[in-house]
């Protein structure tokens, strides 16, 4: 362990120093990053996005089988991903990290430069926040900030009767990635000279472990020249979603079975644990992708699209919330969603 | 206990819907709050400024003698602490808060209610944040932005020589709180019948366990035509802060022992504890006043003021940072800060 630095070698501001170093401004409306009282921020006339979520040892992750890396990029990807669904770029970030007396000042850096990379990679300006000691496990929280124009921002509540239901990518993947490595953690306990067994579970363990946000798609729709009436991203699960669209907009839905997108390597993992795809699909969650509803005009534009697919339509909210299967029949959804308490 | 509602039985979204109830958005800037992935801002021409903060059970309180409300309200003003020391007027907030199982639904809604007030003296809108379940303690991170017009954000780069410096309020107070509480503590333990002896120190204790943001101050300077040149609140100790201004501004200074403001009460108990009162002022921290600098000329702006106190000068960057006696012997300071590491 003498290769390793203790945290209270370089003291809080000695920390602060190393990661602003590595961190740079790159929008225009960052006027003053890290380093006074506050960030100075000019947005023009631009409205703002603000979202917030924290991240906690234990609840959210299990640094056993999460490497630092991947776990500060997902703090922000997570964040990015509510500034995407709300039709947004995603401009500005604070963290406040807690870190226990365990932690070294090499596996902070390693966070930090997970964060680092998600910045890069999602365009954004890590412009503040607090580095702590926590006498429990890590935590991390995160605020990002966004911009969209005037009027461009998409809620929850426009879905209108006869829109399309959209979602991005597959879904369920995250939720047996998870499974996956709650067995090989459980198996590693049992027997510490055990290998884990990822092979052909790397997609689904990637799901899990370092999503992405959506901002790619966010980016063609505009392309497209597509607005969607609604927009949600997917971190409870599909089917909790789109309960939150129908509710806010006063609608009803109906998805249909055979049309939700899953990967081959989760169909088989379901298989394997001896869970249903479908209520991986709609409940697993975690999956950061996409919901979102578009104008029946807007159909042709998106209907070979490779990352998105229409799984269903809105409807009178009398008809309730449904999914369909093959011949027509229609089961009310169920939002097992998640509960934290 | 069986008045008291176990969260489980509220659910994370019940616990959402009943916070949302009870705050209301009183700023023009503040679109969409609390309901969407994220809330919408429009802060027209203005610029903003931004501060997060995270308080962690164990390390930045003890629920053993602070009342949760107390501990919502500090959470808000430490962060508005931030807003003000950059010149600004706040605006809004988003408070992350990661629970133990151990919470009800009525010690929840104690902490909000302290946030809910905080919220009314400041006039800041709660627009967002997450409510997640904590396996450690009791996790609470806020993010505050505020509004400044374009050029009026003060920053802690601009004293210049021959500045004054200036301190709102009494200093040391809070440290001494902490001590008094520990102490309380302390005797609690050892013989759980006692009753705290905390005759004589309301002052101090409400200065640890309830801090105000210096607000009123800020909008005073405004009225008086003032705009410091450099501005820091006192989080870490007037030594350390006074040592951040002088490093991003490049000059030195000299404060006053005799200048110093102390209540009576700190001082009482500071001789009662054994300790250096000019070091509890200089070094104890958590006032959550405002250390500034204004220029020579608005001297006879402040010198009445019963908020504000002129405790020094700023010199050349060569004389370094001391601390001078009444026979005119200067020393150089020592930050002692804090170090959580």
């Amino acid at each position: 362990m003498s290769d390793y630095t203790p945290l209270s070698e370089l003291g809080e501001f000695g920390l602060i120093k190393r990661i602003k170093e590595k961190f740079e401004l790159r929008n225009a409306s960052s006027v003053k990053g890290i380093g006074d009282d506050a960030a100075v921020l000019e947005p023009q006339e631009k409205q703002l996005v603000v979202t917030s979520d924290m991240l906690l040892e234990s609840v959210h992750f299990d640094l056993t089988f999460c490497p630092l890396k991947h776990l500060g990029y997902k703090a922000v990807a997570v964040n990015v991903s509510d500034i995407a669904a709300m039709n947004a770029k995603p401009t500005q970030i604070t963290v406040n990290i807690g870190l226990g007396a365990r932690f070294t000042v090499e596996a902070v850096e390693e966070l930090y430069e997970g964060i680092r990379l998600a910045c890069e990679n999602y365009n954004v300006d890590l412009i503040g926040g607090d580095t702590t000691s926590s006498r429990a496990g890590l935590v991390i929280s995160v605020t990002a900030i966004g911009e969209v124009a005037k009027g461009e921002a998409v809620l929850r509540s426009g879905a209108q009767v006869n829109d399309l239901v959209c979602v991005t990518g597959d879904l369920g993947a995250a939720y047996l990635g998870l499974q996956v490595l709650e067995r090989e953690k459980q198996a590693f306990m049992a027997n510490p000279d055990m290998q884990p067994e990822l092979e052909n579970k790397q997609y689904i363990v990637g799901r899990q472990l370092r999503p992405e946000a959506r901002m790619d798609v966010v980016y063609e729709l505009k392309e497209l020249g597509i607005k969607p009436t609604s927009m949600i991203d997917i971190s409870d699960g599909l089917a909790s979603e789109l309960m939150h669209i129908c509710s806010q907009s006063g609608v009803g839905a109906t998805v249909y079975k055979d049309n939700l997108p899953a990967d081959g390597q989760m169909l088989e993992t379901a298989v394997e644990f001896n869970l249903d795809p479908i209520t991986c699909i709609m409940n697993g969650g975690e999956d950061y992708e996409l919901l979102f509803t578009i104008p029946l005009s807007d159909h042709d534009k998106v209907k070979n699209h490779p990352d998105i697919t229409i799984i269903g339509k809105i409807t009178e909210a009398s008809e309730g919330v449904n999914i369909a299967n093959k011949h027509g029949q229609a089961f009310p959804l169920k939002a097992q969603g998640w509960s934290h308490f």
